[in-house]
């Protein structure tokens, strides 16, 4: 009945599981073919009323590569300053392979959207969900092929909007960096160095209505500040 | 050197390629230990700063799935009306499959998000795109299985989390319809039904800068009427 075999749904499961946000890569380029083909895998994600409000933007240029990687690092500064009491801490992880990888990309929505109402009337943001399946798609065809991939989204996305001179109603979603690495992390990195642990998923269940005291997320950050907008009680 | 071999690659771009955001089910219910499976995948997402935003409540409560579906009716017809031009087709689409399928989920947001700023600064939708790559972990894994899977995002998100009495801060993001199918669709099901057709991926991929003449995306609504908000020009 099921054309997925138990040896392929073993495999969709492995690569589900093995799966990293890598930070770590060697500095060798993809070749085109395979590029291709990770690509063709995003392009196969469900979108909302089929808009497909993807698009993609790959980084060849080296000096703009550079200046990608200086508004996140503006932004790591800034994220920094506002984490608090975890400053450090967060200054000593390495957060992202901008300069390293093999291949960046840039994933957008694209303009335009508001003409898009089919499951959007009252969920306009549906589109981005549309992009993060297309980016998941994208994570998991490169995780089997062996290759790595992370998602930086520490930029300021009007000042990178400007900088690869999209147009307004666009928005860039993620510097997405793509090549070989060294190995790929056994535990999710943030794990690994104790920022965050994995939540249980029973506690992230519930059954017919919210529960009143689901168990707070083990990952919640240890120190943490309330931006000054809403200030802690 | 990859531990993945030609087969299980080959596995998990067919599963990518086979996947349908389905609206006919079977009413038949899952078997627990195959829920767990799914939900499992889910839980083994990417998530901004580890923080694990998703949350999911099962729907068993017979009235409960009733009174989602009448919120999932309001919206279709209120969505049929701004549609303009398109409302009878866009009426005569099924576009949900809530009242037969064999589990229902709600996907949602967790509230307190404010308090994690890692990745999320001047993004803080990226819990959004989180919880969507934790669905469509679940979706590949329904696929594989030979389970069928539609996202629902008609409804009013506010009614909703009052309905299953979620806190402030809170948002529902999916009604998710999982189940075994009649069979998948061989295309979208808004593909062969003529709603949309399918972008060309060389129009969504630019270099460097964003081109200034991508061609217009052919899932564009043909009657496309702009919201009272924004007039067309």
């Amino acid at each position: 009945m099921n054309e997925f075999t138990a040896q392929d749904i073993e495999a969709v499961y492995r690569v589900i599981a093995a799966r990293r946000d890598m930070r770590h890569f060697l500095c060798e380029p993809l070749d085109e073919p395979l590029l291709a083909r990770l690509l063709a895998a995003a392009h196969l994600a469900p979108s909302v009323g089929f808009m497909q409000p993807w698009r993609f933007i790959r980084i060849r240029d080296a000096a703009l590569r550079g200046a990608i990687h200086a508004l996140v690092e503006s932004e790591r500064q800034a994220t920094a300053r506002a984490l608090g009491e975890r400053e450090d801490e967060f200054m000593r992880l390495k957060v992202e392979g901008v300069r390293e990888c093999g291949e960046l990309l840039v994933a957008a929505l694209m303009d335009g959207r508001e003409r898009f109402v089919f499951g959007r009337r009252t969920m306009p943001e549906m589109d981005l969900a549309s992009v993060a399946c297309a980016i998941q798609n994208l994570w998991l065809a490169s995780r089997a092929e062996g290759i790595g991939m992370g998602w930086v989204s520490l930029f300021d996305p009007e000042r990178l909007r400007t900088l690869l001179r999209m147009p307004e109603g666009s928005r860039p979603v993620a510097v997405l960096c793509l090549g070989r690495v060294p190995g790929f992390y056994p535990r999710p990195m943030l794990e690994e160095q104790h920022w965050a642990q994995r939540c249980e998923l029973k506690d992230l269940v519930m059954t017919d209505y919210w529960s009143d005291a689901p168990a707070p997320p083990s990952g919640l950050p240890r120190a943490a500040p309330a931006p000054a907008a809403t200030p802690a009680p």
